[in-house]
């Protein structure tokens, strides 16, 4: 196996030296080292920097990471967790909460009261809202303040937040209203005497109004901004429209990650947040989804139960009916898949499905009837019946068009309601095509062939 | 409908003036007008300011973007194009090349001669290289230049490349060799005077050696380091170790989401290049993938057609059969997606594999044995045989439980012999369900029911 090394070599990766791996490294380590030996684990554990032992300790699995937790005493702890930024601080507290409250507790009273504030602030937000996302450290300025001033505060901040990283200035009047954001890359050229009203005036990148989300506007409207505006930062403001924090673009790379993750498991009947706790939670998610997927299911058997009787005639339909379900199921679910991504990018919605439904049902047509030649040849060949090969031909031309046709207009229809495309999507489309596929086959049989 | 600006309002969004939608929402209602008249929208097109116009081109759907091409004169596309960054601009020829290759040809020759260099140089490089991502537009200074020419160069850059952005500042050796990447906030706080070896002998902030990569290092690592290292540029350098130009990471959020997209229509069998190209493009790389799912289905129903016999007897087993198979899909299906996405992730690897396949085991019994029990009931209730229900209920245990195996174990294999977990885990996994289920049910059946 390729150590960590050999492999940057191999990927021409420069710069990363021994002992600058970032977090998420250490932690893979420190897990493995878990799994062979949990007595050089903790050991590993107490040599770490406290610079970024939160930060390693916040990689952990769930179950790691919280039998490390009640071997570091509290004061330690503290100290660890101010060389995080506020957002980072106040969501490791949050995750120690679900393990051990009290450790939670006695830890948050042993850190400094402006960081205990920062932590009780953000606190209030739900994890879909802005504001838990936001960093209340950041860099601004008075409209009034001298490039000078800027300077001096830009060495304290360096000083004091050190992991901090400062990005953009935001200009603020007297009443904290957000008047500008101006790059550091600009305050270069100007002369330490001028005011930032000054600088602005002169400033010709940035004559917009600057850029900014209320902390309770929905992340994923935040995410979005970020992707389309091509942000590094953008500022957060309270009800009064007051500079209150920054999201920078660090996050962003996590949450897109996240947006597309959860979704991709929520189609396949999984919830990501259950499946990062303990394996009892993401069972029971797991669990839900099968029930709802045996009532779809008993429906679909209904169908075949209505044609017991034809089936006991011709063995040969209990065999075949899986090929025309399935076939049904597969062209359905690509028709969903492409749908639930088409609308998660916002690039359709009802009033303009009408293209798409049609290029699915084109689609889906198409290889219906090359697929219906198919398997109505492998018929014929396999049991010698030209009509059961014409009964299996007409039954997937139609259990695929119709495939297609569910396929993109199940997830429009339940955006359109309200809903959420990528839950539901799946569990209709398959009912659909099995219980049509099952239908269509087994009626036609009856029809054609008794 | 709510307007874009209510839209904004009601998500407490502040700063986008009109006039100042980003390219994509231009795009969108462009679009929509290309559907209702497309006068209005050749019209909209010729007005568009030539800073945006290739960026909202970009962003039209394929047949849209290829009839609007042929409207515009390639002088003026030549001086649009130029507003774009390299890399940008490098993507754009190469995309309109597809549709009418004298179009780009044309066009090209129309470039400053400093463009075309860099469109020669970019095009070079594969889809999956870091080089294909570079920008070449960026400011670097050597070691011996002071702040006062770099301010310089400042003013220059913004000059020329209003909008390329500029984040950090690279400093190379008189061979061109990346020597450090600064901030400009760093920057903001030294003497005019002081030139850049002195400035970095004093800056505190970045004494490691500075990230790169080379230029056909695999973009999916450049990724991987942006998200772990939370960068926001990093340096690409040649095969002598030369700056050669820049990532940013504007363009990550957007690997980040094609990455995770083209993972989740792989697992649906459908292809994410090819569902951006022309219908028949889409529907062949479906089609390939409904063949191959033919030939694994046939594998499922040859197993039911060994049982023939036993089912002509007890046709029930006809209609229960698609629960035993449907339900271990599902389950196993929660078993790949979970575990794809984790290898996707680096969380797991074939070395640590027994703690996630043991999860999935334990997970998929448990919830098999209340599945088993609740369809045993049903069956009972339904067809009145006690024995039938046993059955079931055994047939649903063992191949939920073997479900989870297999959802955990393909992936695992799969990646182990250095294949694509994404695309092939689905599929062989439905068939191991399929036929698994088939045999195990109707094979109990022969065994305890005749």
């Amino acid at each position: 196996m390729l150590t960590t090394e050999d492999n940057l070599k191999k990927h021409q990766i420069h710069g990363i030296e021994k002992g600058t791996e970032p977090p998420s490294q250490i932690a893979k380590q420190l897990n493995q080292q878990y799994e062979t030996d949990i007595g050089v684990f903790f050991a590993e554990v107490a040599k770490l920097p406290l610079e970024i032992l939160c930060k390693v300790l916040f990689e952990l699995p769930s179950h790691v990471f919280e039998e490390t937790l009640s071997r570091i005493p509290h004061k330690k702890m503290a100290t660890a967790l101010s060389y995080l930024t506020s957002d980072d601080l106040t969501d490791f507290l949050q995750r120690v909460k679900q393990y051990d409250q009290n450790y939670a507790k006695s830890t948050y009273h042993l850190l400094a009261p402006d960081e205990q504030a920062e932590v009780a602030h953000l606190s209030q937000f739900p994890a879909d809202q802005a504001g838990a996302y936001m960093q209340m450290e950041m860099l601004s300025a008075e409209l009034t303040d001298t490039l000078a001033h800027v300077k001096q505060q830009v060495r304290a901040f360096r000083r004091e937040e050190p992991n901090s990283p400062i990005y953009k200035l935001f200009v603020v009047d007297a009443e904290q209203h957000l008047v500008a954001t101006l790059h550091f890359t600009d305050l270069l050229l100007f002369d330490e005497r001028n005011t930032m009203q000054e600088i602005i005036a002169q400033a010709v990148i940035h004559h917009h109004k600057p850029l900014s989300v209320h902390n309770s506007t929905p992340i994923e409207k935040v995410i979005h901004l970020f992707e389309e505006y091509e942000l590094s930062v953008i500022a957060v403001i309270n009800d009064e429209e007051q500079l209150q924090g920054r999201i920078v673009f660090e996050d962003i790379y996590d949450l897109i990650r996240m947006q597309e993750q959860s979704q991709a498991l929520k189609m396949a009947g999984a919830d990501k947040d259950a499946e990062e706790e303990s394996l009892e939670s993401a069972r029971k998610a797991r669990l839900h989804w099968l029930f709802i997927n045996l009532a779809a299911l008993l429906c679909a058997v209904f169908v075949v139960n209505v044609y017991k009787e034809t089936i006991e005639q011709i063995v040969a339909l209990a065999v075949l009916m899986p090929i025309v379900a399935a076939l049904g199921g597969n062209v359905g679910n690509q028709a969903v898949t492409v749908t639930v991504r088409k609308i998660a990018l916002g690039q359709i919605d009802w009033q303009n499905a009408f293209p798409v439904i049609k290029r699915e049902i084109i689609m889906s047509s198409i290889n219906g009837l090359i697929m219906g030649a198919i398997v109505s040849s492998i018929t014929f060949i396999w049991f010698h019946q030209a009509l059961l090969g014409l009964v299996i031909a007409m039954a997937i031309i139609i259990n695929l068009a119709v495939a297609g046709l569910m396929g993109s207009m199940i997830p429009l229809l339940i955006k359109k309601f309200g809903g959420d495309p990528a839950i539901a999507s799946p569990l209709l489309l398959t009912t659909a095509t099995d219980a049509i596929g099952f239908f269509v086959f087994l009626g036609l049989a009856e029809l054609i062939l008794i």
